[in-house]
């Protein structure tokens, strides 16, 4: 197991920053307001292909030698790390292929194809998409970059938490989503050399909280095809991401997913951002946890923003 | 007629700093590979009550001597004015009236007396609103703050466009919608002074198309009861925003409703911000006029994000 280091990530953010987005930093008075504390909400979803994982691909992509780079880059993903590993391709000129889930939104399908990859559908199961993707990576010769279980995409989501302490100091938490834990690897990572005194909160769906019952149990659990509105969170630990959940992060919050709408049309509202179903659930647990949150400054990772604008879970109900 | 200057628009600038947020410039590689241009959205949605008017209404609340604000302040708006003006006064604890149309958005009526301010309704058009607004202002004797035909508010809409040249240079053309035309003569204010290469373009509904008119006839034309999507923008030019308009703006370019949403939609899509139909012209404009914009440096404003989240306009269709 090839674990990533400090130095690995310092050196991410020095090979990303040329295409990658510093992105902002959003407060809100009402949301403070709400939850009794004090939130920094770092916008991912301004990545340029809406989402954090952009850094861990971008970072993948370009540290390629050109001998490796010839044969482009090959992935599976829920969506997001299809896009982005598209994207960061596409920077570079190369080719990317990606296997998907057939139920992926629309919104992110289209957006793969946008930056010029190629899409090989799979069932909604961690098998079907592990066995697809077997044979495309055959049939291509592409450089797997793994959507988390990767110590190059590892490095590159650590660069968020290096540029949310610099935007927010002090944090006493810093939340995040979870599904295969790449983002709170990364954070882990970041923060348990640079900021040990700042607890690390994984935010995860009830309906796939495999990594919730993995963390009491102390050992990786796996489900094979959960089902939540929060569709990027569906795949679940492996050995890399495992190493950091269970060093350092502190706790594993759940929350349902009629919660984790609610909090999604909370920040909608009052930050005036528009984020995907995911990128909702730390606030969703949040509000569930008042007491632990109460007066404390929390960074708050606004993961993604890649929704369908005709399919708004909201309009459902 | 009380002019505004522009030392007028610094003071302000200086008065209302630690009350409002220096909102981000947003970029989007997707909607400038679209219109041909390169965008810089200043994103004044992101003003804690949602819209650039708390600068105005900052403005005027905090320049009130201790006698003038012991009976508050009135106003009629059709919406983020009644907003910002009663978030203004909340912030130094004055009373704030708001006179405003039965039929404007319910999210912007919550809005209003979240932040304490007491609401009075009218009918939906100017005479209505200006009749009611007379009695409420006999009984409370508030100060009015109209909520564009007031140096005090110029001047404040004017910090907008001092922020946007600081944070964006060089611009060819700042591009803002219009309705009653405080934030383009703010615009006007500032950048006639300080940037007088750029141009300033005014963007506006077709089916509210008076100050399109006002414009091309060379005095004001001023309609009763237009109708449009873009909800912000029904009120009429007067005689402090013609002076601006008349004298320093460039063109107005206007979009027809079904324009106005796709344009909506693409900046939800794209920038993944929330704004609201009004703040949605200028991109529909652009888009409209793509050989005017095409390789030019384009400030745009985005002017507030206050929406009813369970009545998005695509939802109609």
């Amino acid at each position: 197991m090839d674990i990533p280091t400090y130095d690995d990530m310092l050196a991410a953010h020095e090979r990303i920053k040329p295409h990658i987005r510093h992105t902002p930093v959003r407060t809100s008075d009402y949301l403070n307001d709400l939850t009794g504390a004090e939130l920094f909400f770092k916008c991912e979803n301004f990545q340029e292909p809406g989402a954090f994982k952009v850094r861990g691909a971008t970072n993948a992509v370009f540290g390629l030698d050109d001998a490796q780079a010839r044969n482009g880059v090959a992935t599976h993903s829920s969506g997001n790390h299809a896009s982005c590993l598209s994207y960061a391709a596409m920077l570079r000129g190369i080719p990317c292929n990606v296997v998907m889930p057939r139920t992926a939104p629309q919104a992110k399908k289209d957006t793969v194809r946008r930056y010029g990859g190629t899409i090989t559908e799979c069932e909604p199961s961690t098998t079907s998409r592990e066995e697809t993707f077997a044979q495309v990576q055959a049939e291509t010769g592409g450089n797997f970059v793994h959507p988390y279980n990767d110590p190059r995409v590892i490095a590159g989501q650590g660069t968020c938490a290096k540029e949310l302490m610099e935007q927010a100091d002090g944090l006493d938490y810093v939340i995040a989503p979870i599904g295969g834990g790449g983002m709170i690897s990364g954070t882990c990572l970041t923060l348990s050399h640079a900021a040990p005194e700042t607890k690390i909160i994984a935010a995860e769906p009830e309906q796939a909280d495999d990594a919730y019952r993995s963390f009491r149990a102390g050992h990786i659990i796996a489900d094979d095809a959960p089902k939540t509105i929060a569709d990027g969170l569906l795949v679940p630990l492996k050995d890399l991401t495992w190493h950091f959940v269970s060093r350092h992060v502190h706790d594993i919050l759940t929350a349902s997913d009629p919660e984790i709408i609610a909090a999604m049309k909370l920040t909608w509202k009052h930050l005036r951002v528009v984020m995907e179903p995911s990128s909702a659930v730390p606030l969703a647990t949040i509000l569930k946890n008042k007491g632990m949150f109460a007066g404390k400054r929390v960074g708050v990772v606004i993961t993604g923003g890649n929704v369908d604008l005709d399919r708004l879970p909201w309009m459902n109900s």
